[in-house]
């Protein structure tokens, strides 16, 4: 049996997202030539921006299709600091953001990139949720932007985005908020104006969709600068020729996503509650960092004590069984979570976290699969580790 | 009939390139994860790269993929400009390069987005070759970076890379040259080493790949910083999770143009040459811009006098022939050709201009076929906008 339990690292595209690829290249005109064939391909184009603008209930001119969440990030964080950097130049960020932010947040700092950021960190508790009360605290008159993901990639904390929103706006209505939106979008109902969010950030390939295609909502007027120059494609905040087939395959899985959402939400719980207390229950030395309920429907991180990690992937693995240690977001395979250390937990516990993350793939029966297979190997590995003790 | 003469836009994914696509996404690891389904997404991007060390004979580690031609240039100038500043700010490019290129130097050039740059622009001779002489004067000791195209993507004029590759070094051993090959490469072979290249972009879509996807090939040793930041993917000059089906469908079709090349380009020479005297045999007061034979096998563009392009073009286009007016590679559909201005025409002519580009899908019955359009349009569109006379 294969099982892939590792959908916060990519997912498997659905079968009606590749049909609609295979069709985007049937029509392969590019949206910028005059004839009717690039006027095919344009209507395509704003047919899928069409899908996010009523997914987000926000207006088509508010969205701009980059190459992926990376991306969509860094235009947020860059773009905004650029365009707003004579009101101000302080950022603040939480301390368990995913690379493409805080990586772009150091560079904004220290490599003196375009300019000089002070990036103030906001710490998060236990849990994964930020404080909400030095966050209040850190914005300031200078205060630019906050940007904070919505869920994270490696526990599944779900800020509050709505209350965050509404603190930002009471405490300096000119800071804009950008949220990741990158592990959130497609499991949460996401209505930036509602929610005050100035910038979203979202990724096709995490809900099933293509690779190398994302999506940035940038709030009517809100001043952002372009990081990609060019043939002023996308009113010129993001030139380049457009994915077509890719941007029709991203609006076909979100379109996917949002069918019967409640249904999907309930369907990954059901999952991921198996999965955690069929573990707690039947294994001993186990805890979960984060929270089941609270946290997010397809992430469970656990801690299998006296094991590394690494070592129980690659058991798993041996019997067809995929899941990560920390995130496979970032490409340096074997560093330390920063996200785990953040949430206080010592360096051994870091190293004996396993993510378990989900999809609508997923099954009870692999679930089970997947508990029988912990039962008979985690112990296996203790006595390996730990001596035989 | 339908006759797609618009491949400098985009082009007609080869069949092959659609079915690596679609296998990419059978197999959907994320190539940071550190589990087999992983390790087989990177093999796959590391296939898909080799492909591309052997037809440029470089290595592998100095090959990058981005999402496209537009990114390659921006990260190609961008990053050489801030990782070079300390040894100089002025950097050399010609009048006719492509948006990608001259936009990303208006903005080191004015907007202050990363430091300010002084660029000096080499003028071109009316065939669109750069003046050498030019070039050669304006290479200084601070010059850190000329950027030059290899082939024009409007008027298809070649420039003659290996003899500027040689003057660059010869008067400042530092400066480095970077080229912009997307309309030449899988036209042309290019061996950045021998060609004393240092930085090169590519394109996917312009070589029946898919769209979204390009490459930077940088050369060992030279010094170049990320435009995108995060989890330091592509050894930290390109992070963003790896479009693994996308770079197989590049790989593909860059293996499939470079098969019998020759062939290919004897083959679209002959379409060219068939189209272009059978317009400047048959139709009064056509002239080519540029050259037949100097020219890219792909490109030919033609003025008809007293008739506006984009008459003629939607002219054709109703026959089920598509042309291009201008560069297909700019948003700002109704601008004028800077490229046709450079080479010294005036503004009637440069609206009397039409772009004919290849294929090897194109044939010669689509040539005749167009000539036939040619010879009982044009004669009744003069009529029409001179007034009868």
């Amino acid at each position: 049996m294969e099982v892939y339990f590792d959908n916060a690292a990519t997912t498997k595209p659905f079968p009606e997202v590749i049909d609609k690829i295979v069709q985007g290249y049937e029509e392969y005109g590019n949206t910028s030539s005059l004839h009717n064939k690039g006027i095919r391909a344009e209507k395509l184009v704003k047919e899928a921006k069409s899908v996010f603008a009523k997914l987000l209930k926000v207006d088509d001119k508010e969205l701009f299709f980059t190459s992926g969440g990376t991306e969509s990030n860094n235009l947020a964080i860059i773009g905004t600091a650029l365009a707003n950097r004579r009101s101000g130049k302080h950022i603040i960020t939480s301390s368990i953001e995913h690379a493409s932010v805080l990586n772009t947040m150091k560079a904004l700092e220290e490599d003196g990139f375009v300019d000089t950021f002070e990036i103030t960190v906001i710490e998060v508790n236990k849990e994964g949720i930020i404080d909400i009360e030095a966050l209040k605290d850190a914005i300031r008159e200078d205060t630019i932007l906050v940007s904070l993901m919505h869920v994270n990639n490696e526990i599944g904390s779900v800020q509050p985005i709505k209350e965050i929103g509404r603190i930002i706006k009471e405490s300096n209505s000119k800071t804009l908020f950008h949220v990741d939106g990158v592990q959130s979008f497609g499991k949460y109902s996401i209505h930036p104006k509602k929610d005050l969010i100035d910038l979203l950030s979202i990724s096709a390939h995490k809900i099933h969709g293509p690779k190398g295609v994302g999506l940035l909502f940038v709030k009517d007027k809100v001043k952002i600068k372009p990081i990609i120059f060019g043939g002023n494609h996308q009113k010129g905040l993001r030139s380049g020729t457009e994915n077509v087939p890719g941007v029709m395959g991203f609006a076909e899985a979100a379109k996917l996503m949002y069918e019967s959402l409640e249904e999907k939400i309930q369907y990954l719980y059901n999952i991921k509650k198996e999965l955690a207390y069929g573990i707690l229950n039947n294994i001993d030395d186990t805890a979960i960092n984060g929270s089941i309920e609270e946290g997010a429907p397809h992430i469970l991180n656990i801690r299998f004590k006296y094991i590394r990690s690494e070592v129980l992937m690659h058991t798993l693995e041996n019997n067809g069984i995929y899941v990560s240690t920390g995130s496979a977001c970032s490409s340096n395979k074997n560093s330390t979570s920063q996200v785990l250390k953040c949430l206080g937990l010592d360096i051994n516990e870091v190293d004996e976290s396993v993510r378990f993350s989900f999809s609508v793939y997923n099954t009870i029966e692999e679930v089970n699969y997947c508990i029988e297979n912990l039962k008979k190997e985690v112990p296996f590995l203790r006595r390996y580790v730990r001596g035989g003790k």
